[in-house]
């Protein structure tokens, strides 16, 4: 937009870049710093010019940042939140977990994660007494060749169909929605959850003035977090999400969503039996999902 | 740095950024804002890849977020620092003052200046009482074409020679070295001020701690604030800089030196005569400054 600039102006303007860039010279040792920061500066730099930044328009960035700043606290994390609707956390992760043959995808750790949720059997139930319907989830443990991983730590925690997490309660200090349980010797997995419901992420501040102001949904795919942990293997981040969802066709706020991680989760109508023989009450329908979970290995 | 990423790899970091540039398309009625976002998300995204940005690494960027905004308040904007420091200030300063012809360069406003700071008569002093060696400062106010321009409101304001604004002394109120006067019929201005002496920005935040760790002096090479205002011409705010002073060298923490702004104040011992008959103390050696002033048209 607008005029083109002026050799003159152009030169001016690439000498500044040039100057900042030089700043970082005598970074004392630590190169990775100075790389980092000279590779910022020339691209912040470059996003002025090519926009050609209204002082306004600065005005008003350097105003967002301080209300971002403000309203974060031990509980709220609006930089984190920018982030994240901004595709920044999931390109940070897809950089930090590269394609390796068939290899699950990662997506986005999220604000809900909560280290030692309680330990459960495989085939108990994670729910914990939260409010939804209860899903079957089961599938395998592998490497890329197929061959199962016993004894992989396996945490899964997900909202309740209000689409709040235990730790969003502030007031009840239950437990709930979260739990760990491991591989069996065949690399087997298999687990009582609910289905996956959407929720929004918290929007009464300046990232959801911004999703405001250019007409997108704060909400989030429905989805099931999944942290898997074996020796010699590397950390696998993921969700599924749940096919048919309404919220995957206007999109996941957060842009977390891999087509490989969007799962069937099978119907089944109240009365049907379960998988293992659970009875619940007459007229609970439920449904079940397969999710096979392949790791690459360590330093992939 | 780091291996070449593969094909496949390639695809999903682009396909991520594409995503999220597609989700501003129904930005409604704002254009502008759209181009913003979808325009910054490339530049961020790019960076994020480009560097192979490291989650930890992630994560100290958003500390350094919470940081600046735990320590900004009305009367610290640490964010304005940080753009300061990166020369982002700058560059957006460049973008939106093109060179035209030999209109006077434009430079960074700075957080000083206050407005309704006095008027005083040509000729007068802007110091009002503050520490320092009293500079005669003269010079015209022109278009490109050299004709004069009568009228001129040009605001003047520095630091006393502890390096501080009379904002900064939260004790006192009283207003110093500040003040604003107008060109005269021939487009002359003259005034004593102070001669400029090199300052730090605060640097008892995180920006602080960011230049230290990249080995860069906080300080600003010594200057002079002006903004002038005419109608019909571009607003002008800019500083003069004192040549020989040893913090050009080192460099100015936030860029705001250009070449052309560099002038010559010319040393005058004690008791010689002043230009326009001023008695100073007997011991008060003083100096001297010419900057001649010209402006662009409005809209160049
Ligand atoms: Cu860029
Ligand atoms: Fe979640
Ligand atoms: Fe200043």
């Amino acid at each position: 937009p607008g005029a083109p600039i002026s050799a003159e102006q152009a030169r001016r303007e690439q000498e500044l870049t040039d100057r900042v860039v030089a700043s970082f010279a005598n970074t004392p040792g630590n190169p990775r710093l100075k790389y980092l920061m000279e590779t910022f500066v020339k691209h912040a730099h470059a996003f002025v010019r090519e926009v050609r930044l209204t002082e306004q328009e600065w005005n008003l960035w350097i105003d967002f940042l301080t209300k971002a700043g403000h309203i974060t606290d031990d509980r709220r994390q609006e930089f984190v939140l920018l982030s994240d609707v901004l595709g920044i956390s999931m390109q940070t992760i897809a950089v930090n977990n590269e394609a390796y043959r068939d290899a699950t995808e990662a997506t986005v750790f999220g604000p809900f994660f909560v280290d030692d949720a309680p330990l459960i059997e495989n085939g108990g139930d994670i729910a914990g007494g939260a409010p939804g319907e209860p899903s079957w989830v089961e599938g395998t443990v592998t490497d890329t060749d197929g061959t199962p991983i016993p004894g992989a730590r396996i945490e899964v925690w997900e909202a309740d169909d209000e689409g709040l997490y235990d730790v969003q309660h502030t007031e009840e200090q239950q437990v709930y929605g979260r739990a760990h349980l491991f591989s069996d010797e065949h690399g087997g997995y298999r687990f009582w959850g609910l289905t996956p419901t959407p929720y929004p992420i918290p929007n009464d501040g300046p990232v959801g003035k911004l999703l405001d102001a250019v007409g997108r949904s704060p909400y989030r795919a429905a989805h099931l977090h999944f942290m898997v942990v074996a020796e010699g293997y590397r950390t696998l981040v993921t969700h599924i999400f749940v096919e048919g969802d309404p919220q995957l066709e206007r999109g996941d706020s957060v842009f977390g969503v891999k087509d490989s991680l969007i799962k069937t989760f099978s119907r089944h109508e109240a009365g049907e039996p379960t998988p293992d023989g659970r009875q619940l009450p007459p007229d609970r329908s439920w449904s079940s999902v397969r999710f096979d979970i392949v790791l690459a290995p360590q330093g992939a």
